[in-house]
């Protein structure tokens, strides 16, 4: 009789078979899999097509476009994410499409954000029944959360979705991609056009198996587009629409630097972790994820740059004005860009060759002959909860409600030399350090460095790291000692009470499961 | 029964299987498969990999970076040939392939030139059993003439190469990219560094697919090495060596502007071909084939551009330091580059951002969603025999003998809406225009006009050129007429004569087999 369920290496229960997604494989070690130098899971062929020379792409209508694409009840659409909150061609899309009365869609952006609440009426009448997504926060959370998508949703990491494209995981039967500037083949780019946004990183595995590639752009220019960042060559329609949505919301919340007190006090702290370590020479290369202490943390990493003469690498990952300016000042060599996280990076994109556009498996797919990630010395990651074990929840809140993003955590936590999570160690008497935390996204063997305002906390795995930090004025204490003083001060936590159903699984970059999430209580 | 031979569509006999290459399937028409919009021929995925992040990349010699990709008996290895004449990758390490042993080997070059004929005694002892390539030259192409590969050889265009790796007809264990410049982690290009050859375009699908890819550069660079024209995360291994080759003789023969006046005649003929059609106007995009007087079209079309003041779109194919200059004047708004025909054109990839470094499939394959030539307005071509019905060869030589290559012949004359051939017709008493000729690689229902000294024709299929032509005071006579002049001076030539055993194939690019070339007669 073959199993039911897994229990995996973090201890957590994951079935074998789940209605809806199918089977399910249990999170064995990070590394485990990458090990054996090949993909286990067979990948599929990359659709072919063929076009007679000089026929035209451009429809007149998305409307008009989706109904070139053969769409159907039980399809799979996909969408990149980079115009994150101004987005505007998710739902101009979806609207068309369930106003055809198509149901029963998977929906598969590589990550969702407030921008797409609307789509929460299509949950109800099952216009979308499944859903893969790096993120989900908002009304679509709480949708997700309380058990009204028909299918559990997956959580997956950047890398982690490249990988489920190449297996057929995620089997797309339209892509759409938009675009700030695109010509009538296709050619298409973020970089430049009223509503540049920088990098279209995401988009390209997209472009690459989607049966059907249909780019919207608001900007249809001259022919050839320059640079194509997604090749007409991968494009099969091409819209015109009145607006892409507004870049101007890119840059809010999770990508602007804090001004917060205690997450400054904390990103100053990080950056004394790094500048201290054995990484900090020249040759560093560097990532700082979105949100709250981590971005800020560059800051000071920029002043320390300055101040010791050193010369670093690259920088990579979602790119700030910040990167872009320690470019310019010479304290990296290059910058690769997976996402902009900030519309005013597009012109640093389109005119600075040291500025490279990367598509999504060049930066962190798992299964490839080598990322962008796997040379990274050192990240900054935030965390909606760690527990004694240095495992991360970044997808769910202490309500245990989906309101989170997996991104590319899961993915640098693995590949850099040092993985620093800074966090304060609880948030309005809610403890974020803790016994047993939510979800788990990112497993602890991966996360070295825990910095929050209470002291800072080594994996007892990285005994370098230990005794490197051991002559330091650094204040390095235990997590256990750090959880106790948090439990301390807010007291026992009621844990969160949950349905026995799933209505998310959180799949690791390698396709394994790391945890599920389940139904809360009304 | 099934069949064991077909005629296809332009008359000639073709086995329906031949030992070592497999099942063949005549050429039925330029667009008859196109037509169908998917590829029948299904293709195959791409191989899977792993690597643990912070892994060395880097093998101390050719010899160790070979070992470690599983070398065996009846392995296929594939090389680009940007370096042209000046090539010495290819000859180094298939010299430490042959010195390992290992036999029956596929050689899989985008194409092979005089830079190569060392491979010959290879070819004699059976370490080469098969080669796929878009030319062959020299002692090599003797070679295989008179019998002595075992396989016999097939012979590609540049975008049906790309098709062949897709279907994994050509099913590539060992890619060697030579590089200009290079990381430890196989980021490469061939834009910049002491042996710069400027575009890696041929090589890209190699990267995509091989089992296992090794780069190998005479110029190993710091982290990161920009642009990186093959990305990192497909390259497995990174040799460097003494020297990649020599760039200076990649601009030799048939990348240089004639100074022949017969030559020069016919270009400046075939120029007021162009500038006398409605294609010569603003937007216009344009391609000119190496060798000979389509090189120089190139030369009296940027001087007629200048006086009518005409801005073009884009300029294609292999580029030449004089499309560097139109781009740089204005004349052009970009430059695609599969193929860099002057060392001294990298300079112009690495620094101008509408000199675009362009993928095969992006530049030729038929099937994708739509490669650049099907945006070509006009192409002009070379030939080393015409028939009456506009087919033309571009392998044979006169006495049957394999001296060319198919290149992108083939692919441009499908894709562009005025395909010009330029020749003489006839070279030393021999017929150039011929009732029949040696071999056909380009079908005569994809070339519009044949621009020779003794007049210009055009293929009767196109009669709005025709009716074009008729008010201006070009000298337009039917191909037969000119036929019957030239056998008139040159007299009737005598059939070469071969033996029934076929040694190469002609692969049109969608796959089908346009032609056999048999073995000569000793």
């Amino acid at each position: 009789m073959s199993k039911t369920k897994y229990i995996n290496k973090i201890g957590i229960e994951i079935p074998a078979y789940i209605e809806g997604i199918g089977a399910l494989q249990p999170y064995s070690g990070s590394f485990t899999k990458l090990k054996k130098g090949i993909m286990e899971e067979p990948s599929i062929p990359p659709p072919n097509k063929s076009i007679l020379p000089h026929k035209s792409k451009l429809k007149k209508s998305i409307k008009r476009a989706i109904q070139a694409c053969n769409p159907h009840d039980g399809m799979t659409i996909s969408f990149h994410h980079h115009l994150r909150g101004g987005d505007a061609v998710l739902m101009q899309v979806m609207e068309v499409i369930a106003a055809m009365g198509i149901k029963d869609i998977t929906l598969a952006s590589s990550s969702l954000t407030s921008a797409h609440d609307g789509i929460v009426p299509m949950i109800m009448d099952e216009t979308i029944t499944g859903i893969f997504s790096s993120g989900v926060r908002g009304e679509l959370g709480l949708t997700i959360s309380h058990g009204h998508l028909k299918k559990p949703a997956v959580i997956h990491s950047h890398g982690g979705r490249v990988r489920g494209v190449h297996t057929g995981r995620i089997n797309i039967d339209i892509a759409v991609i938009a675009a700030s500037a695109s010509d009538e083949e296709g050619n298409a780019t973020g970089s430049h056009g009223p509503s540049a946004f920088g990098s279209l990183g995401y988009a390209c595995i997209d472009a690459r198996y989607a049966k059907n590639v249909i780019v919207v752009t608001d900007n249809l220019v001259e022919y050839p587009c320059i640079p194509p960042s997604i090749p007409q060559n991968f494009v099969d329609f091409v819209v015109k629409v009145d607006s892409i949505g507004d870049p101007k919301k890119i840059a809010t919340g999770t990508t602007r630097i804090t001004k917060s007190p205690l997450d400054l006090r904390i990103a100053k702290l990080a950056s004394e972790v790094i500048t201290k370590s054995n990484y900090f020479k020249d040759g560093i290369s560097f990532q700082v994820g979105a949100g709250g202490a981590s971005l800020a943390v560059a800051k000071f990493i920029r002043t320390a740059m300055k101040e010791k003469q050193i010369k670093g690498s690259f920088l990579l990952g979602g790119i700030t004005s910040y990167g872009v300016d320690m470019l310019n000042e010479g304290l990296f060599r290059a910058i690769f860009d997976v996402q902009s996280f900030d519309a005013a990076v597009s012109s640093s994109i389109l005119n600075n060759p040291n500025h490279v556009e990367i598509p999504a498996g060049y930066y962190a797919n798992p299964y490839n002959s080598g990322c962008v990630i796997n040379k990274l010395d050192v990240v900054v990651l935030g965390a909606l909860e760690i527990d004694t074990n240095f495992n991360v929840n970044v997808i769910t809140g202490s309500e245990g409600d989906i309101r989170g993003a997996s991104g590319g955590h899961s993915d640098t936590a693995a590949g850099a030399h040092m993985t620093v999570v800074v966090c304060p160690s609880f948030r309005g008497r809610i403890p974020i350090i803790k016994k047993k935390i939510n979800n788990v996204v990112t497993p602890g063997e991966t996360i070295d460095v825990v910095v929050t305002e209470r002291g800072i906390c080594i994996n007892p795995l990285r005994k370098d790291l230990l005794q490197q930090f051991a002559q330091s004025n650094l204040q390095i204490r235990t997590i256990e000692d750090l959880e106790e003083e948090v439990r301390g001060i807010c007291g026992e936590t009621k844990p969160v009470e949950y349905e026995d159903r799933i209505v998310a699984v959180v799949e690791y970059r390698d396709g394994t499961i790391i945890d599920v999430i389940k139904q809360i209580k009304e």
